[in-house]
This record gives C-alpha cells, sequence and structure tokens, in this order.
C-alpha cells in the first residue's frame, strides 16, 4: 500500500468479510449469530474476530451474541460502504462486461456509472445499461460522474496509461485486474487482483498435496 | 486456509508477485536485476525480497544482481507452475467466459481443458475452443480430463452445490469468485477472489483521504 492509514490493512480485510458473510445471510431470516459462528463461517477466529470488533467501541452481548442487522450496519459505517458509490469502468472487453454486470455490485451499493475503451469499435456501442465512452474524455466524463474509485480491467500492456489519465481524471483508489504492477501517486490505493498469482499459489499447495499422498 | 503448509501463505503470495512482475519484464530484454528494482516494482522491500529468496538457497550475487531467466526458473519451479496444468472451470456465465479467455491464464501454464454449467441453454453450445459440458457428468468428465485445480463462477447460491461436485471429482485445490464462503474438506485448498471485499477495503481509503481533504 502507498500510504499509512488509520486501520491496518489485514482487520479492514477482515472486517470486509465478516460484512460480506453478514450479508449472505441476511436473506436467511438470521437475526442473531455468535463469535464462534462466524469462526465456522469464515475461518476467522472467534477471538481475532471480538479482538477486530473492540476497536471499534461496543458489539453483541455475552451469552447472547450479536445483533446481526445491527452488525452489518455498523461495519458498513466503518467500511463506509453504507451509501451508493459512483466506479468507473476501464476496459470493455471480456472481464470488464462480465464485471458491469456483476450483479454483486450493486446490491453492496457499488454503482459502476461510466464504462471505457480505446477500441473505436466499441466506443459509442451499449453495455449493459451503459454507452461505452472514449477513454481519452475520461477526465470531461467524470467532471460530471464524480467518481472516485475505478476499475481497470485492460491488458497489462496499456494498465500505466489508463491509471494515469484516472489519476487525472481524480480518481483516489483503483481496483487493478491488469495482470501487471501500475505506479501512482502516494496518496491513490490500489488494490490488485491478480489470478495468476492465486493460481500460482493453489498449485504450490496442490503440488505439496500430492507429494504427501505419493509418499 | 484449511491445511498447514511448509512454506507460510504469505511467503508464497510474495513469491508468486516476484514471478508476476519477472514475467512482466521477460519481453523487454533486461536479463539483471537487483533486490532495490524489485523493491521498486513490487513494493516488497528489498530486504524481505532477500530473505524470502534465501529461504529456498543461493540466489543472485553481490553487488551484480539476479539473473532475470534464472530467478523465473527456479520461483516458477518453487511455486510449481513450470509445466502445464489441466484447469476446470464451473460457470460459463460472463464472468466465467472471461476467464476462459484470459490470455495470461495460457502464458502462466493454466490450460482451462473443462468448461461445465447447470444451465441446460448454455450445455453443448461453444465457449471459446471448448463445448460446455453438463456440471452433473463433471466427475464422469474429470476422470479423463484429470484436472486438479478448479476455477468457480457461478452465483453464491450454487456455490456449495459445485464445491461438493468438484472435491467428489478429485479436485484438490479451488480458486472461487462466487461471493459467498464455500466449505471444503481439510485437505482442499480454496482461495477466494471477492471483488465487493476489494472495493469495501478500498471504499474505507476512500473516505479517509476526502476526509483528510476537508480539514
Amino acid at each position: 500500500m502507498a500510504r499509512q492509514t488509520r486501520v491496518p490493512m489485514p482487520t479492514l480485510e477482515r472486517l470486509a468479510t465478516y460484512l460480506r458473510y453478514l450479508n449472505d445471510i441476511e436473506a436467511t431470516g438470521i437475526d442473531t449469530i455468535s463469535s464462534a459462528e462466524i469462526e465456522e463461517a469464515t475461518g476467522i477466529h472467534a477471538a481475532q474476530f471480538r479482538k477486530d470488533l473492540s476497536y471499534f467501541g461496543e458489539f453483541g452481548r455475552p451469552g447472547i451474541g450479536y445483533n446481526v442487522y445491527d452488525l452489518q450496519a455498523r461495519l458498513a459505517k466503518i467500511l463506509k460502504v453504507e451509501k451508493e458509490q459512483p466506479v468507473l469502468l476501464v476496459g470493455a472487453g471480456n472481464l470488464g462486461s462480465a464485471l458491469v454486470g456483476f450483479p454483486a455490485f450493486r446490491r453492496h451499493n457499488f454503482h459502476v456509472v461510466g464504462v471505457f475503451d480505446n477500441n473505436y469499435n466499441k466506443i459509442g456501442r451499449r453495455l449493459w445499461d451503459l454507452d461505452i465512452l472514449d477513454v481519452n474524455r475520461l477526465k470531461e466524463a467524470n467532471l460530471e460522474l464524480g467518481a472516485r474509485i475505478a476499475i481497470i480491467a485492460v491488458p497489462a500492456s496499456s494498465a500505466q496509461v489508463v491509471t494515469d489519465q484516472l489519476v487525472d481524471a481524480g480518481i483516489r483508489v483503483i481496483l487493478n485486474f491488469a495482470p501487471t504492477t501500475i505506479r501512482v501517486p502516494e496518496d491513490v490505493v490500489v488494490r490488485n487482483v491478480c489470478f495468476i498469482q492465486e493460481l500460482a499459489v493453489l498449485s504450490y499447495h496442490l503440488s505439496e498435496s500430492d507429494d504427501t499422498r505419493a509418499y
């Protein structure tokens, strides 16, 4: 991460995991959960969960547990996802199209409001409910859209150019799907989603379990 | 993670990051790099990089640096990604289609050899160079395909059923894109790619930087 933050990144990641789980069970009608159930569902130790929450004040009641809706609302507030966030997406290829149509984004208050590409065969065409815009008009378009979050879903070769355009257009945080490292100013935050890295880490485990079974 | 591993997960993740960077620069003709350049490109401290490598023996030469191809080959060997790995993908929706066509997979030796869906409108249709197969024939198909790695790109509601089918078909490691927690036996390893969690963590940073600018 490029900059120092108040809440450490691993804590934020765990808070987001708890929130995702609460969102998962929202529809089931369960209204109270225990830290043991959180551990069972997320793999994060109950003691760690209680410690993470204690950082933000009083939650839950001993022997009774946590109210699902209350906990959900407070986690959403801590992560600042309680109100709708406009998001820009650059790259209207296969991955970009899938991301624009990803139902869970909207359900979690992330709303893709602009899609951009540099391919003249795509610009002007429709993607779900949006017109694909020229990436060179990104800054101009974002004056109106007002997004501060962007998703990069372009090939590695154009990722840095797009990053620079996004930063110039006022984007403060970037979710990067391009399989390359992008450079940003110190006050811009990037998270990389790298499918290849994930598979490489898994691949290591695979071989190991094969070894175990072979001997 | 469900099981104890020899190399700790954070180390594996860093090794995969180094390898990704080396793969990035492979085409540029650079043949030697320093740990300072690794730090500059990946954000991981040079000292950490040297420590990670020292775990696996001698690498590089003091004052000269690391040979890119040698380092790349040795990291690939450690992560066991040096030979082609067959991969199954379940879910032939927008995300699944994007993943099957993701050019970087093949370039990094991950080869999607089977695509499965439960939608009878999709089964039998073509996706890139593959026929979409019935997910209920997964076990039977994998007797021939022999994959141990699978990618889940189905809605949250079907993720657990699909997971059970994959485990039954001999899958040992799973990359899960469904926005929900899946349960697996102890000897199966899962990595979750959760776009919502990534955006939630970013969202926190966004608000913080807005606060900073407001005061």
